[in-house]
């Protein structure tokens, strides 16, 4: 048997990134080489770029000035207050979120570097059938879930290699988890107001079809694709990655500590980067036939990566002296539970399954039922991804208690790791469905014929099932993740505390009345962050709709889809983004600063409820509103394909109320809870120390 | 100062009552002699009171045998297992159980008797202007809050005097309390299938007016007012007083004990006393003028019950020795943050506020966009209740906690007491609404003229107004008073594992596994409940909705209004009544079983972060559902009033949407979350000993 030593792991684990990095170099250079000749499509691919690369600007500049701020606040309060503490700690702590920050905008920009690049090429190889298309598309996304992945273990690995120190992984954590924030929001934000305003004036008012070239929103709602679904959410999961890692990290140094070796901290290493290979193995080994099934296709890599996961995963614990088979178990756990909740999500939001079925038909007797049904569903689809994570927290933690006091919450940790092992090609799958989704606006627009558009279409319908699993997914690896955060914020909260000569935390009893305030007050929080997103959303489509109603009142002949008439495409993508800009910031804000205000009024006893009631009710409303909005939006396909009257008729017109309805739900507000409540452990957690000097009860 | 002494406060108790229910025969009487002579609405009027009494028959045969069933097991089980207790404990126990679903049940009846008596006389009296009209319908709510309050004291008073046993007392609320939960459900089913259908069909698609004659389901709609609003409103104040009573009554005889006297205890029925008389007074003073507004009529005598109730009990805490002023001050505490939170509700659901005229402007863009205003708003709108209760515990718990052990948890309990003194004006100004809203639909149906309409439209409105109101006050005392049962819980589990011989519990733990478990389950429960009712109201609509297509295609001469044909009313009553009867059982039964399925897998813990988990989520989910649902029906009306192009406008059909999507929130689903949250407690009490004895983990 081996001895396991941090040095060797920190070997693998850079190795895997090489890897990755290798491959994805690969894999980028292949979606380059694919044929892009059709001019018009070219052009229509640049105007999509365009808007994206301006966008991410605009937004990057927006958030490098909050992030300085954000910086020289740390450096002078954190980990503790520069006046009573070494300055090294507190620009150490600096640095650390500042390369949060940048490396969370980096994988941010990969994405949309690949995705703007497969979208064109996706659309073009759909003439050749849906084999080519269909592995374009998949590769693109690829790209973009081994480049998040890959920088997020290179980041963890070079942050602690560099200051040996659990904290600053935090301050890292919190750099790419407040990015995420806004990115998260603000390309949602974007892509909603763009989506929806598109479909209200041209799918609702005027009869014409989605993508049509003459809508003047058309190509803002591309740009949307790519800002949010592949940047944002790209965001969102190395976020959830980084803070699983930092989270497990800083119980595995505990205890290591007493142990005086580096096992736990290894293992955490070893997992992430075999889940990174795995992932890989299951990227390479995706294929579909001339005929084949790109649903199918997307989940059986999944599972392929599972498999290989665990394998892995299994014979390191059995090669590596001191690493041990219950949090082996604990991982297996996290990860079996996370690829059920994914089924359940799938029974309901599929249109082959029952409840998007009935749904339509209760859409039949109008719009009112639409929303009814689904939200009724939506809340019934929350509780057994709810129950699940509680369980699989419940088994980690009676797996693992027996080890050695510390274990049991390292389980959870590790459950939470096991979870997000294979996220690499969950963000694949889901950076797959922005990349056929313009895929299938370009054929429109580019007149590539009935055959090309029904390829793509097939394409899209595939990305939106896999893009609500992957949902469920993430919402849970983020609920388990903020769990084991809960964890390091008693441990950073009681190593204050005899620094203090105050007395530790035992726990948080919910019969303490700060609990229980925390508790209240954290649960408000989501429902208030999310309500703030989407009246951004409606008031930023307002401005839009009246836009476009502009542009067809004034621009003659564009109605008419007259030749050489073309909209104003800028002034949409422009409204688009300065809403978005605008409307990012407050919701965000808010959130920091209600766990600040609840962390000053009722102490480290209060943050423990207001963490516990976020995650709470964080799950609840994050669940509920990805998966009614997917409910909705399968309605209308099913619709569409020909059920209960097909395009045009009532049911149809109700399911689309629906599905406007559930676009902020799902990818606005929804996702954005996830890195809400990472957000938020993360500044209580870096907080922690403050608060128990200064606090009101 | 007097000593205070438990007899002298039965007395006063008793006294309370008998001064109660004498002025509600005279309140009754008053109403009974005002004139009803018109024919028409005469011949109407006993066609609604006749479905209301079938309804009611019907649905308490159902809940007899459930009362029945429940009332055996209750006596195998309860309080400990037959076979190693007292069978004499047993059979009080059943008998208390038996009698709180009794008195319940008589206090609906009563309610019933007297609005279905008064909506025809308010209808008439319009004619002679505002003030009589409203006076009837104001004293026939009346004389449902002081029955619902005087027989809850009554009744908490008979089973202590008799029993001397407070798990007794337990048993009683639990027969209230789940008697409650299926009236609720089965009104609210009742009421908004026949509301939702009858708009959807009679307004929306054929145009017709609310409350024509011709529309099939309009009685259905006034039955609905009166089984749902009035009776099983009714149902569940009674439950949430008796609650708040109990769990009080509990810890103060638990202080009591080691004080051995009665102080605290006397308290508790003193200031319930209080609460009752000031309510007397407040409903003896109201009135209004010829051209009065209702709505300020109804919030100032609310205003005056209050102070009147402050200023008594500071005169009764100053009287008699051994009252704390502390407990007075978290009495007042919880009854000024009840004030508070309806003050808050009411902007975010009057129509003279902002909120409203925002999501009117909303509703200009279309549906959707109503649907997503309203759900954000209503968000939102969660918020300051949720902090505000917790706040109003923390202080509470903070003014007690000084007296003694013990006293911090008997602080909140009694902050609990304090927000539902003044229930028996609230139950009277909920009453009221659907009397005066019956009133309306009898002068449109009895052709009263324009001039009476338009007085009973006034006197709705105000109805609505301060409906939502009362909604945001009896959910947060329900919030409040469930916390207090969680200490009643711990009395009773400590209890039990003395004698068992196992660890007693010191709280409940956020980082325990089996808290957190239960915590996610609990907060699960109320999602799917409200689910499952939303999904009853929507299934059964779809089938009365059928009906009434049905008999405009099959009745000659309907639609056109041709003079002596009528609808066939009782076709939709009865689609009504067996839909409610049929949907009401499963969801109140699947709140249950799922605490005793929680309890047998997680323990006594568990239990504990189930309630907690449980109320997080049930005032989150029950103010977003009731306050977004009154804002959508504000809206609706504000619309209508001229509003965005008024009545027929595209506004006006996304208002109308949002409006039928509101019905099951605010009628249905939300409010009966109360009740389930009081259930849920209650048998999670009266099980701890079970679960303590018999769980997996």
């Amino acid at each position: 048997m081996w001895q396991a030593g941090l040095n060797i792991f920190y070997l693998i684990a850079f190795f895997a990134v090489i890897i990755a990095f290798a491959y994805t170099c690969y894999l980028y250079l292949w979606v380059k080489k694919q044929d892009q000749k059709n001019i018009k499509i070219g052009k229509i691919g640049i105007l999509i770029r365009n808007g994206a690369n301006t966008f991410m600007k605009k937004e990057y500049i927006v958030l490098a000035k909050f992030a300085l701020i954000m910086g020289i606040l740390i450096a002078i309060i954190l980990p503790t207050p520069i006046w009573s503490s070494n300055i090294w700690d507190n620009i150490i702590m600096m640095l650390s979120y500042l390369s949060g920050t940048i490396f969370s905008a980096i994988a941010g920009k990969i994405g949309i570097f690949v995705s703007t690049l497969a979208n064109t090429r996706a659309a073009e190889a759909s003439l050749k059938g849906i084999k080519q298309s269909f592995l374009i598309g998949f590769r693109g996304g690829a790209v973009m879930g081994l480049a998040v992945v890959g920088t997020s273990l290179l980041g963890v690995a070079a942050v602690l290699l560099f200051t040996d120190n659990t904290t600053a992984l935090l301050g890292f954590s919190f750099g790419a988890s407040s990015l995420a924030l806004f990115a998260k929001a603000g390309g949602g934000i974007f892509t909603k107001t763009a989506d929806v305003s598109a479909d209200l004036v041209g799918k609702v008012e005027l009869g014409i079809p989605e993508d049509d070239p003459r809508n003047p929103a058309v190509i803002a709602d591309n740009v949307g694709d790519n800002v949010g679904d592949v940047a944002g959410m790209g965001a969102d999961l190395f976020d959830s990655n980084v803070a699983s890692m930092a989270a497990a990290l800083v119980m595995a140094a505990g205890l290591d500590a007493t142990l005086n070796n580096s096992t736990n901290t290894s293992m955490v290493f070893c997992y992430s980067a075999l889940g990174l290979i795995a992932s890989i193995i299951g990227i390479a080994t995706a294929k579909i036939g001339k005929k084949g099934n790109p649903t199918k296709a997307l989940n059986s890599s999944t599972y392929v990566t599972t498999l290989i996961y665990l394998v892995l995963t299994a014979g390191a614990t059995y090669l590596f002296e001191g690493f041990r088979w219950e949090i082996w178990g604990a991982s297996t756990v996290g990860l079996l539970v996370g690829v059920l909740i994914g089924l359940v999500t799938n029974y309901f939001t599929d249109d082959n399954m029952p409840i998007v079925r009935k749904t339509a038909k209760a859409s039949n007797s109008g719009p009112a039922f639409t929303i009814l049904s689904g939200t009724a569903y939506g809340f019934i689809s929350a509780a057994p991804a709810m129950v699940g994570i509680a369980i699989s927290a419940l088994v980690a933690y009676n797996m693992c208690k027996d080890i050695g006091e510390g274990y049991a919450m390292f389980g959870i940790s590790m459950a939470a790791v096991g979870m997000l092992s294979i996220v690499g090609m969950i963000i694949g799958n889901d950076a797959y469905g922005p990349i056929v989704d313009n895929a299938r606006g370009l054929a429109e627009m580019g007149n590539l014929g009935e055959e090309a558009i029904n390829i793509t279409d097939e394409l899209d319908s595939a990305g939106n099932t896999v893009k609500a699993i992957t949902k469920g997914f993430s919402i849970s690896a983020a609920g388990l993740t903020v769990i084991s955060l809960l964890g390091a914020y008693v441990s950073k909260v009681n190593a204050a505390a005899i620094e203090l000569g105050k007395e530790t935390i035992v726990g948080f009893d919910l019969m303490d009345p700060k609990v229980f305030f925390g508790l209240l007050s954290g649960a408000a929080v989501p429902a208030v962050f999310s309500a703030m997103l989407i009246l951004g959303v409606d008031r930023n489509a307002q401005r839009m709709v009246a836009e476009i109603h502009r542009q067809f009142n004034q621009i003659s002949g564009l109605k008419e889809g007259k030749e050489g008439i073309v909209p104003e495409y800028d002034k949409c993508i422009d409204i688009s983004t300065k809403g978005a800009l605008r409307e990012l910031i407050p919701a965000g804000l808010f959130a920091i600063i209600a766990t600040l205000v609840v962390g000053f009024i009722g102490g480290v006893h209060a943050i423990g409820g207001f963490l516990m009631g976020n995650i709470v009710s964080g799950l609840l409303l994050a669940l509920f509103m990805s998966n009614s909005g997917g409910l909705w939006d399968n309605t209308k396909k099913y619709i569409e394909a020909g059920n209960f009257g097909g395009k045009g008729s009532d049911a149809h017109k109700a399911a689309v109320v629906g599905d406007t309805v559930g676009d902020p739900f799902k990818d606005t507000a929804g996702p954005s809870i996830n890195t809400q409540i990472t957000v938020v452990s993360l500044v209580a957690s870096l907080m922690s120390t403050i608060f128990l000097a200064f606090s009101i009860f």
